[in-house]
C-alpha cells in the first residue's frame, strides 16, 4: 500500500509525440474526419444553435419530442470540445479553434447569474432544475462541461471555459452537500465526480475534491436521495422505471459494493472517480472496493475483446458469465470508461492486470467503435452478427462518437505514469516522450511496429546520467518476454513485480532497452459457464482479438470450424484497410452436399470439407463487404481432456 | 393417381376401442381433468355467460379491453364442444352431456333470424359483421362451430347443434360466393373450409362442398379481397399490420403456392382443406400443391420433434432452416393441424412420409402441449429453455387447450384408413377396431407396448374368410422392420410400396401378423444450414424424440456433452410420470475446477469429467422439478468425415 500514499501521475499526452504506423493514421483520421463530422452533426441536429438555451420555437418542438435533441445534449457538445481541445494542443488549427471559441462564447453568454449552466433546464424546463437527479443527467452534463473546461485550459492555456465551469462548480458546491440548507444529492449518472477531481488538479482548489468526495461517500446512503426526491416530485419511488438503484450503482454505499452491476458506463465512471479519490486521499477502503470490483468485472462479466455490459435492457451488467455474442451490448463508451478506470487503478496499484485490460479494451472494444473512415460509429459492439449490423453516422443519443474522439486524440496520455523516481511504461507505441524524472529532463523514445510485431526498442536520452526506475509492462498475453539493456539480457525473474520489469539504474544518454514479446496466434477458450462460447474458440495475437468475417471465407461463415490442431498463421496485409495482420488456418466447412432433401438424419453428422479460413482484427470488422461476423468459431476435434491431465 | 379417384376413408375413432398402456391413461386424464378444467376456464372467463351474445355491461367492458374475452372466443367454446362430444361418444357422462346441451341451447337461442351466429359481432360490434374477414376470424369461428355441430351429431346422434350450424352455413353460403350480389370473400384464418367438407360428409349436401371449393379457389385471387375490404373500411391496405398476405396464405392462388409461409396454424388448416378438396374432386393440381408444400415444410422448416412455425412474430414460418431452439414458437395448435393435414394426405397419397410426420408431431410436438396432470398447457413449445418455461393453466387466447382435448379424445380415428378393399394401419396402439371391409365385418386387434417397444401383434377376426389388403406402415425411423404372418416371415421387399407393407390375402379368423421394429436409441443430426443445431446431436428412439432436463443430470445442463462414440441405453422407468423409457449414456461435463478466477485462457479448453447423462421424452419435460432443458446436446469428439468417405 506504499504506492497508495504516493500515487503515480500520468504523463500528459502533450508530452508524448506519437509517430506510429498504427496510431498516427488513426489520430489523423480522428482529427481530419471524426472531429469535423461530429461538429457537423452537432450543428445539423440543432445542438450548436441551442447551446446554452438559445431555443427557437422550432427547436423546442423538436427537442421536446425527443427526436433530435435529447435532455442532456450539453454533454455531447462538451465531449466534442474536449476532443477538439486535445487536437488543438498537438495540431494548431485556427478554423477549429474558432469553432471551439464560438461554442465557449455561447456557453459563457448562457451561464445564469448564479453560475448555473444547462441548456435544457434553462430553455425548456427551467422549473425542473435539480428535481430529478436520478434520471435527468443534470450533474452529468456539468461533469462533462467541467472536463471540457479543464481540457481546454490545459490544451490551449485559455481560461474562458475553465472560468465558466469553475463558476458552475462553485454554484454546484453551494447547492449540494451535507451542510444545512444544501441538497444531499448526487447524480444518477456518475461523471461529475471524476471531473471535479480533474478540476481540483488544475486549480488546486480543495473544495472540488471535497465535493467529489462528498458525492462518492453520499452515494447509496439511506434514506435514499433518489427516493426522497421522487416523493418530493409526487412520484412513488416504487415506480422507478429501472426498478433498482443498482442501475446507477447507488443501491448501497460504494465501499460496500463488490459486484459490478447496472449501467456499465455509469459504473465505470463511478469506479474511475473512486480510484481517483483513493489516490488523492490514500483511502485504502476505497482502493479495496475498486480492486474487488475490477476483479469481479474482469473475471466474471467481461467479453473476450474487453467489451463490458452485456445487455441492451439496462445498457449494462446482468449476471456472472452471461455474455451472449449476437446481442452483446458492450457499449463503446463503457469500454472507454474502462480505460479511464484502469489507468486510474495503475496510479495506485501498479499491476499489469489493469494495463492488460486497458490495452485489451483499447485495441478491440474501443477501436471497433469507429469505422476506418472515421465517420461511422458502433454504439453497441456485438461479437457476432448475421450481417445486418453496421456503423451508422450518428445516434439519437450520440454519446460514443465524441467519447471516442477525445480518447483517440489524447491516447498519448496512456503510455506512461510516473513518480519522481520511477517511470512505468504501459503501452507500446512508437513515440518520443519528454518528462521530468529524477530531477532531470528525460526523453524516452519507443521504436516499434506494435501491435503487429512484438519488438520494442526504448532509447533513453538524458543530458546527464540520471537515476530512476524504468518499469516495463510485460503483457499478460505474452508467455515469454525477453528484455535486454544495451544488448545485455535482463534477468526478469528478480526484477519483475506485478508484471512490470523494474530496471533500476543510473541511465546514460543513449541507453537502449529492447523488449521482445513473441506474438504467436493463440486460441482463447472461455470459462465453461459462458454458455455462448461453449465448444468454440477465439483467436488472439498479442493484444489483438480476431473475428471471422464472411468476406474472407469461401464457405458460409456459420458452417466453419477450426480443427483443434490446425496451425494458425499470421500475415501482415499492407493493402487491407491501411495495413493489418490477418490470421489464416486450414479450417473445415460443414458440407450439405450429401443432404439432398434431408432436414435431419441419424446416419452421420454433416461431412466436412477443407477450407482456408481467415480472421481479421475484431476492431476492423464491418469496414469492407457487409456480411456475417463472429468472434467465436466452433472447434472441431478437440481432444477430451480430464482436469488432472 | 389411381388412389386419388378412390380416396381412403379414416376409420372413425368410435370404431376403435383403445386399451393401451400409453394412450388409455392419457385419454382418461383428458376426460377427467382436461375437459372439465377447460370448461371451468370458459366459465370463469365469462365465455359461457357471454356465449351467443348475452353480454352484460361488465363483460362488455372486460371484453372490449381484450383482457379476458377475445374477439373470436366462440371458437374456444366450439372446440371444447367438439372435445366433449368425442368424450361422450365413448364415455357417456350425463353431467357432461348437460353442460354440452346447455351450451348448445345458448347457441341455438342466440342464432339470428338470418342464421348468423357470432357472440362478438352480435353483442359487441353488430355493425361490423363481415367487414374485416382478414383480421377478425368471423368465418373461422363459424368453421369451429360447424365442426362442433358435426362432431356432436356423430358422437351423440343429436341434431340440435348440427341444425344450428347447418342454418348458419346456409346463411354463409348466401353471403359468400361469385354469384352476383354475394361477397367474394374468404377468411383470413382458414378453418371453415375443412369444416364445410366435414359438414358435406355428414349431410351429403354438395352446397357445402361447393362453398369450401369456392373459398379455396378464390383465395389469393386478384384483386385481393382483403385489400378491397380494407379500402371499403377506409383503411389503406398498405398499412396491413402483418405487412404481407403471406401471413394468411392468400398472397397468391393456392395452386401456385409451393413454400409454406405465414401463420403456421392458418397454413396447415388451409392445406388440410386443400387435401380434402383434392380427395373429393380428384383434383390433381391441388394434390400436387399439397405435396410440394408438405415436402417444403418437412425438408426445410420443421423442428426435429415435429413442431412447425419457428417465430413468435408471425406465429409462423420464417425462412428455410431458421429453426432456433430457445425461441422456437412451434405452437401446439400448429402441430395438431399438421396431424390433420397429414391424415388427409394419407387419404389421397398413401405414403409413409405423411404418417411418419403425423406420428412425429403427435408423440412429441403435440403431447408436449399438455402437462401430465392434464391441466397445464404449452402454447409455444421451445426446444431449449433456461428454466423459466412452464405450462400455465390458461392463455388469453386459449386456442391450444381445447384443440389438444379434441385430438386426444379422438386419437383412435388416426390409426386406420380404408377403402372397400384395403385397410392401412398408420399408428400402432393397443386396440380393437371393428370395420367393414371386403363386404364383411372385420375386427383388427393390436397388441403392443408401443411407443416403448417395437413389437406389434395384429390379430384379424372375421366371421368368414375375407379378402382384402392389409397395409402396414413400416415407419421411416425403423431401419430393419420384420413382419411375420402366422409365424411365417413376410418378404417385405416386393410387398412394400411407399413404406407400407401390403399383405394381400384372404384372411381367416385368428390370423396373426407380427411386426418387429427394432428400436435402438439413435443420434439425430441436423442439416448444416440449421445454425442452432450445429455441432449438436439429438436423441430419438422409435417415434420419441428426447430432451435433457436438468433434474436428471449431475452437472449443469449447458456443460454436458455427448461423446460421438458413447453407447446409448434405453431403460423403461415405471415410476417416472406413469412410466416412460429414459435414455442413458456415459457423457462428459465441462469442468471449471481448474479455472479459478479465469474468464478466458489460451492454455487449453475446459477439461471434461465423466458424467452420466439422462434424457426423457421431449413430451414429458417440465413435469417434474423445474429447470433448464434442451433437445440438442453438444457432441464431443465427432470424427471429421469427408463427404466421400
Amino acid at each position: 500500500m506504499a504506492r497508495l500514499l504516493h500515487p503515480m501521475t500520468p504523463v500528459s499526452f502533450e508530452r508524448v509525440r506519437i509517430d506510429d504506423a498504427f496510431w498516427s493514421p488513426r489520430q489523423r483520421v480522428n482529427r481530419e474526419r471524426t472531429i469535423p463530422q461530429i461538429y457537423r452533426q452537432l450543428q445539423q441536429t440543432g445542438r450548436v444553435a441551442a447551446l446554452g438555451g438559445v431555443w427557437s420555437e422550432e427547436l423546442r418542438q423538436r427537442g421536446t419530442r425527443g427526436d433530435i435533441v435529447h435532455l442532456f445534449f450539453d454533454s455531447d457538445v462538451a465531449k466534442w470540445l474536449e476532443a477538439a481541445s486535445y487536437s488543438l494542443a498537438l495540431h494548431p488549427d485556427p478554423a477549429l479553434e474558432a469553432l471551439v471559441d464560438d461554442l465557449i462564447a455561447r456557453l459563457a453568454a448562457a451561464q445564469q447569474p448564479d453560475g448555473y449552466l444547462n441548456s435544457w433546464f434553462t430553455a425548456v424546463e427551467p422549473e425542473k432544475r435539480w428535481i430529478n437527479l436520478r434520471d435527468w443527467h443534470e450533474l452529468y452534463d456539468a461533469g462533462h462541461l467541467i472536463e471540457a473546461g479543464v481540457a481546454h485550459f490545459e490544451a490551449t492555456g485559455k481560461r474562458a471555459l475553465l472560468d465558466v465551469v469553475t463558476r458552475y462548480a462553485d454554484y454546484i458546491d453551494s447547492v449540494f452537500g451535507r451542510e444545512p440548507g444544501k441538497r444531499r444529492g448526487y447524480c444518477g449518472h456518475p461523471e461529475i465526480e471524476l471531473a471535479l477531481v480533474r478540476l481540483y488538479h488544475v486549480t488546486g482548489a480543495t473544495r472540488y475534491l471535497n465535493l467529489a468526495r462528498y458525492m462518492i461517500d453520499e452515494r447509496g446512503q439511506a434514506p435514499h436521495y433518489f427516493d426522497l426526491e421522487a416523493r418530493a416530485r409526487g412520484d412513488d419511488p416504487a415506480n422507478f422505471w429501472a426498478r433498482t438503484h443498482q442501475y446507477s450503482q447507488s443501491h448501497c454505499p460504494v465501499r460496500a459494493q463488490d459486484e459490478v452491476v447496472g449501467h456499465a458506463v455509469r459504473a465505470t465512471y463511478l469506479y474511475s472517480a473512486m480510484a481517483d479519490l483513493a489516490a488523492e486521499d490514500g483511502d485504502v477502503t476505497l482502493l479495496a472496493a475498486c480492486q474487488k470490483l475490477f476483479q469481479h468485472l474482469t473475471t466474471k462479466r467481461m467479453y473476450v475483446m474487453g467489451g463490458i455490459g452485456s445487455s441492451m435492457r439496462n445498457e449494462g451488467f446482468t449476471s456472472d458469465y452471461d455474455l451472449p455474442n449476437e446481442s452483446a451490448y458492450a457499449e463503446t463508451c463503457a469500454a472507454i470508461a474502462l480505460i479511464f478506470w484502469a489507468q486510474r487503478m495503475l496510479r495506485v496499484d501498479l499491476d499489469r492486470r489493469y494495463a492488460d485490460i486497458l490495452e485489451l479494451a483499447l485495441y478491440n472494444a474501443v477501436l471497433s467503435g469507429v469505422s476506418a473512415d472515421g465517420e461511422h460509429y458502433f454504439y453497441a459492439n456485438p461479437l457476432a452478427s448475421d450481417g445486418d449490423t453496421h456503423r451508422p453516422e450518428w445516434y439519437p443519443c450520440p454519446c460514443c462518437p465524441p467519447n471516442l474522439a477525445r480518447l483517440i486524440a489524447s491516447i498519448g496520455g496512456y503510455l506512461y505514469t510516473q513518480t519522481e523516481t520511477e517511470v512505468a511504461v504501459h503501452l507500446y507505441v512508437q513515440s518520443a516522450a519528454t518528462l521530468q524524472v529524477g530531477g532531470q529532463v528525460v526523453t524516452l523514445r519507443q521504436a516499434t511496429q506494435y501491435p503487429w510485431q512484438g519488438t520494442v526498442t526504448l532509447t533513453v536520452n538524458v543530458a546527464d546520467p540520471t537515476t530512476f526506475d524504468l518499469s516495463l509492462r510485460l503483457p499478460g498475453w505474452c508467455a515469454a518476454p525477453r528484455v535486454t539493456c544495451n544488448g545485455e539480457p535482463v534477468d526478469l525473474e528478480p526484477s519483475t513485480i506485478a508484471g512490470y520489469a523494474r530496471l533500476s539504474r543510473t541511465w546514460n544518454d543513449g541507453d537502449v532497452i529492447a523488449l521482445e514479446m513473441p506474438m504467436p496466434v493463440e486460441r482463447v477458450f472461455a470459462h465453461p459457464e459462458i454458455r455462448a462460447d461453449l465448444g468454440a474458440v477465439a483467436l488472439r495475437r498479442g493484444p489483438i482479438v480476431y473475428a471471422f468475417e464472411q468476406v474472407d471465407q469461401s464457405a458460409p461463415l456459420h458452417r466453419l470450424a477450426l480443427p483443434a490442431d490446425a496451425a494458425l498463421a499470421a500475415r501482415f496485409e499492407p493493402d487491407v484497410l491501411g495495413g493489418l495482420t490477418m490470421v489464416e488456418a486450414a479450417g473445415l466447412a460443414l458440407s450439405s452436399i450429401d443432404w439432398d432433401d434431408t432436414l435431419y438424419r441419424s446416419t452421420s453428422p454433416p461431412a466436412v470439407v477443407p477450407c482456408r479460413i481467415r480472421a481479421v482484427p475484431y476492431f476492423a470488422w464491418d469496414n469492407r463487404e457487409p456480411g456475417p461476423m463472429r468472434v467465436w468459431i466452433r472447434e472441431l476435434g478437440a481432444p477430451a481432456r480430464g482436469p488432472q491431465s
